[in-house]
């Protein structure tokens, strides 16, 4: 009896973390130079899209072999991730009957239930006998793995029940699995969307669930690993947007340099044509700038605080809309919050901008003889702009996804560029409430 | 036999999405209105902290009864989440077994291997045959739910191996346990880190791994449903501090105020003392502005323009370094594909800047005579500053994982921030080289 073998355990792992950055011909070798089990264990770990990559530089014997050792809903998630032009000469490699199972699943979209589930799973009927169920299921058990729960379906495959393969395991030998069986199934419908399964998962602690249509005839399960990488995707998806880019789909060092640019250059026009009102606004006070330059050495300064602290807001309420913390109808109780944190955040700012005018070194000269008025408007407009700031970032997102938009495009930069605009015609009010009979 | 209740089944699922809603009584009151089988659904569906909220307010009774009812992993987090002085009062509520399970489960930091553990699990020894291992595991299948697999351990409690369920179920009844086990065993030290125990589960499909400390010995087994809220919990913190601000560690609307303000305050204060530098920058170049106002209409536009380019790849990249698609390493690849996307992304926004500036009705008025000197100058300037937001964004989070600062750090406001103050420098440097014999 060997021992545990931890270096073993863990080439596979290593093979993972480095497989981005290895060059495709170093894949297929290091591929081919692998165990039996180790080219399994990879294979069935890496990404579909790794999986794509590798069949595309296979041989036709290898192509046969690792597609049919892929589950019909792996099989299915390599093909989607194959040229067009190759999926019909792939789907021939495999069997008529696993064929017809995968060409079902690549009906669905990627992002639903039913793009997400495995069709393989074990069934047994109402009124066997335990001992007859776990007959039945261990027959079933060479072919379909792995196995968390046993679904209970009638002769037209509707479901009907559910037990765990630790209830079929304790239970009675002589009672009837309609009498054991758990009667209130939770089913995910076949066109849900991924996220919503994933709170499914999320909220109760479920290893798989069933995937019914609208007949109720169950069409696979989904699994809990499935919703790791849904999740990790859809935070991916999140990030990238609240960035103020497009989701880009794939990992950054696999995305081709003119993709990257198209889907970052969008958002970017798109908030540089925004931006151009800061210089419409600007127009508004050259006057203001030519009589007193120094007005113009906070412009930076004050603009970016409002920004910074809508960043803040909108990130907050992004991650609480997408993790149901925060519904729609939360907003008020949210306004009220990000009003008195924003004038909190704009006092603490005011502050130390009014001491940093007014106790610098030979003020007087760099911020003229007004410096403590220039210092109280520079101070009050903080105030304004960073409360404006928490507003716009706090209630962009809210008004998106009432929009039936996405609030993580509420990103970041999208909030500052608004809050900029704003923020400079607060500023030069200000400025000319306060310094009108001194400076201007 | 009843069909399936779609209805029943979601009644836990909508209290779990209106729970943050409800007031503390109306949750007492709605929790002690359920049925017995939905009320244990939610509890164990409800995250500690808000267990631990519903615990203070039941009376002993209560107390003793959901204590007990959960497993010792949920309890002992439970009990983490109770204020200090109610803790040993609910730890004798429990039995004298399951408080010392308890306790040692205590001893380990929450976001490590130890804390995410459950220390029950179904352990066989090497020498059993197939059919005794069976009713071994069927005894221990009362106390233990759900069971994945079934660990071999010897009598000093080391790790030898592994089954599935399945596999048991599927071996000859006269084998051994040690000839039909997997002695290749995957597992977690108790000390490991979560974000790295995540990693493992989001590489290779398992359903759970088991624990060991430093001596081989089993402590318990970590399930994939913890992997969910592990990975939950560090997107929201990374996505949190990516906003510029400290980790809430708790949902939006729970958070108090008064450290809601302090959260985001440090951060704030710390990008508005390095904002200052923006204004020391326009103080050196007072001279200029006074020369040709028209300079200043510019400054946000170019600036934002650049912290918006820089958030969009620190995003970017502290995403990929979070899921390791990029390592350390990778920094002079990543650094070479931001200079020409950065190039790219700049000549399309000077572009688009040169022609607003030119073609701008009574341009001449607006931008002086000079005007397509001007244009120039801004859309010089406009590359340079997207260039450089595209190299800070991306070099940023790779410095910050060098110097074993967390990458999420590198936030678009930080970001932003280091562009303004090198954005101003950049435009009028520019501007003075152009202009010197024309506005300036």
């Amino acid at each position: 009896m060997t021992d545990i073998e931890p270096q073993e355990a863990s080439l596979v792992a290593r093979l993972l973390e480095s497989w981005p950055h290895l060059a495709p011909e170093e894949r297929l070798q290091t591929f081919r130079g692998l165990s039996a089990d180790d080219s399994e264990d990879l294979f069935l770990a890496l990404d579909p899209r790794a999986n794509a990559e590798l069949f595309l530089d296979f041989n036709r014997a290898e192509r046969r072999l690792w597609l049919r050792f892929l589950a019909p809903d792996d099989a299915a998630d390599l093909i989607q991730e194959l040229p067009e032009e190759v999926r019909p000469e792939a789907l021939q490699l495999i069997d008529e009957k696993v064929r017809r199972e995968i060409m079902a699943l690549l009906l669905y979209r990627e992002d639903e239930a039913g793009g997400l589930m495995n069709p393989r799973f074990v069934r047994v009927r109402p009124d066997m006998l335990i001992a007859e169920a776990i007959r039945y299921v261990r027959q079933q058990a060479l072919s379909v793995e792995p196995i968390h729960y046993v679904y209970v379906l009638d002769s037209n495959q509707r479901l009907l029940g559910v037990m765990s393969l630790r209830q079929l395991f304790v239970a009675p030998a002589e009672k009837k699995v309609a009498d054991v069986m758990e009667d209130k199934v939770i089913t995910v419908p076949d066109e849900m969307d991924q996220e919503q399964v994933s709170r499914m998962f999320q909220q109760q602690r479920f290893v798989a669930l069933p995937v019914v249509d609208k007949e109720g005839y169950m069409k696979g399960i989904v699994t809990v690993d499935d919703i790791l990488d849904v999740n990790q995707e859809e935070a991916t998806e999140d990030i990238q947007k609240m960035g103020g880019q497009e989701a880009l789909d794939a990992p950054y060092p696999l995305v081709p340099l003119k993709e990257m640019v198209r889907k970052r250059a969008g958002w970017l026009m798109l908030l540089f044509v925004g931006g151009m009102f800061t210089t419409t606004a600007m127009e508004r006070f050259q006057e203001e700038i030519q009589r007193a330059v120094v007005l113009s050495l906070f412009i930076p300064l004050i603009i970016s605080s409002g920004g910074n602290v809508g960043s803040q807001a909108t990130t907050l309420i992004i991650r609480s809309l997408a993790l149901r913390e925060l519904r729609l109808s939360d907003w008020s109780r949210v306004l009220l919050r990000e009003i008195v944190t924003g004038l909190s955040l704009g006092v603490i700012l005011a502050g130390v901008g009014f001491l940093r005018i007014v106790f610098w070194p030979n003020a007087k000269t760099v911020y003229t003889d007004h410096f403590v008025l220039v210092g109280i408007a520079v101070s009050v407009s903080l105030i304004g702009v960073v409360l404006f700031g928490s507003i716009v970032g706090s209630m962009l997102p809210f008004l998106l996804r009432r929009l039936r938009l996405d609030p993580a495009s509420a990103s970041a930069p999208f909030v500052a560029t608004l809050v900029d605009v704003t923020g400079l015609v607060i500023y030069f009010s200000v400025a000319r409430l306060i310094l009108s009979k001194s400076l201007l």
